[in-house]
């Protein structure tokens, strides 16, 4: 509603004949409303009709640390988030503006749009068992956020029934790595199985634009894939950062650009709990194999450090020999030999 | 110099009576010195005083990438290089201003001030046995840059004169980490055996003084504790970024944070030579049992997988038990158990 203020000299109107009349000079202060109540009541009204349209209700089954997370984006977005646990979250949901069912019969009876499972890799197949697929409607979009992704697509398969549509994803991040900002980082999906209505294509469409919208870096990649990929990556990344853990590295006077790497790693690795690291090496069939590859690669590191020991001790034992000159090789205090090789290198 | 601008009406001079007559107005442009020549003679003069009296003429043994980096710096902060090396840097030496000598007695006859060794690990002590030691000033200065730290000490301690002063120092960057600046890194030294007279300790300070000029965070610390703290970040970085080259680390499309800390890693370290690496197993009395404890760290992590993944076999073979009721657990198409455990978790 545009409201003019007009002094009491007036302000000058173009004539319109089709809607109003020619004003004659109005004598003192007063306020018109120049075009009608209607217009605004019909603007918000369209509005909310539009949040109405794109807004999905969305349930997330699992609230912990990371569904908590991701509902927050999702309640921003615009979405009606609905929410079941084991745990009692009730009032963790209520604070962001969810609303927490303690059964899981009266969550599928509110017939929410997605069921966004942010259950632990470990939990998954159990919560599927039990689940009360009948209360739901038929055309439901089940979706998963797992680390790993043939194995809930495999569950998805077994598990739900045929209407139902599937959408793996995995967001690459977590709590910690996206507590600022999602941009540029990754999303995997692979759309396992959407129904042709298009009213179906577009409610997934409209769920990946969360994410999109929010800068993800949008991969779509199969299951498979995604699962060789993260066993090589992922996987490797959470084992490096376990042992350094376990190994006990701690910050020292005298740290060098590359052990601060290695500090980060495991501050980034150790607030995920073990039950995710071993998510990812039981239930990735590729992780068993980068396990094995990694430990090759350690002894065969090892294997060149003893070997040249091993070669510098002989040659001290029977001499050089080839050279014809005796070796001039000592112990230090610490028992270990100086070997007479040179050349001046780099030190960091 | 001087030189004041006059245009046709003339500046007003106070009257100075001890230098100047007073002026009378000029009558049209002119240029005027103010202060005399020699003022700007004898500043300089100052100067150049100045800087002949804090300069000091280093020798660089070994000028291969280490050494030629750190030439640069030295150079830079009005120092006279000299230096040598078994092969020819004659070309590397004269594009940064220094001079090369191809024989080691030409360079001691030079008498330099300080003597930096910039030998790698395994070539330090063949390079101080075969030095001709009695061609140096009595009073010189050595200096070594090693990874490791006791190594070099009890080789000066060792080979050098008596008469001689002892700087051990470890700049702990390179090439590829202080490329852009030396702000923050650290300089770690332990003046070993500096002479009682003054100018002793004023020629090891004014070494001193370029890094700490450059930024570099100084850190005062025994040979003895450096190799302590080294072994223990600096050899298990090294070792880190070697085992995860060997096992190819590759950037994928799906690359966590996480896993991009690794591949920097493994930048940052696979610039320098195994004999480095070598260098700080062999020569560092600490490493061997930080390797123990590293393989001792990565051995417990594979067997919490292993144990595990037994667990959940024996449960389903023999029954849960205690509870009373039957495992439902099932395997998947990749041969592993499901177990039943649930907890929403996260997923990073």
């Amino acid at each position: 509603m545009l409201l003019h203020f007009s002094p009491t000299k007036p302000l000058f109107f173009p004539p319109n004949p089709r809607r109003n009349p020619p004003l004659s000079p109005p004598k003192s202060l007063r306020i018109r409303a120049i075009d009608a109540a209607q217009i605004y009541d019909y603007e918000t009204h369209l509005k909310s009709e539009h949040i109405k349209s794109t807004s999905l209700k969305i349930a997330v089954l699992g609230f912990g640390n990371f569904g908590q997370f991701l509902s927050k984006t999702l309640i921003r977005h615009g979405h009606d988030l609905i929410t079941h646990s084991r745990s009692d979250y009730s009032s963790a949901a209520s604070s962001i503006g969810a609303r927490f069912f303690h059964n899981p019969h009266d969550l599928c009876e509110q017939h929410p749009d997605v069921v966004l499972l942010c259950t632990s890799i470990l939990s998954t197949e159990s919560v599927l068992r039990s689940f009360p697929f009948q209360r739901l409607r038929r055309s439901t979009l089940f979706v998963d956020v797992l680390s790993v992704k043939e194995f809930p697509k495999t569950l998805f398969l077994k598990y739900l029934p045929r209407e139902f549509d599937i959408l793996c994803t995995h967001p690459m991040f977590g709590p910690e790595s996206g507590k600022h900002s999602w941009s540029g980082l990754p999303f995997v999906y692979d759309k396992v199985r959407i129904g042709e209505e298009e009213s179906r294509g577009e409610r997934c469409e409209r769920f990946l634009k969360v994410f999109e919208s929010e800068g993800c870096r949008m991969v779509e990649m199969s299951c498979e894939e995604h699962d060789k990929h993260a066993a090589g990556s992922q996987f490797v990344t959470h084992t490096m950062g376990r042992v350094l853990e376990k190994f006990g590295v701690e910050s020292s006077p005298i740290n060098t650009k590359g052990y601060e790497t290695l500090l980060d790693l495991v501050e980034n690795t150790s607030s995920d709990s073990f039950e995710l690291y071993y998510g990812l090496f039981m239930y990735n069939q590729n992780a068993l194999e980068q396990l094995e590859r990694l430990d090759m690669a350690f002894e065969s590191i090892k294997k060149e450090l003893f070997g040249r020991l091993h070669q510098v001790y002989r040659k001290q034992m029977f001499g050089s020999g080839g050279d014809g000159k005796r070796s001039e090789q000592k112990l230090l205090n610490n028992g270990l030999g100086v070997p007479m090789k040179e050349e001046s290198s780099s030190s960091s």
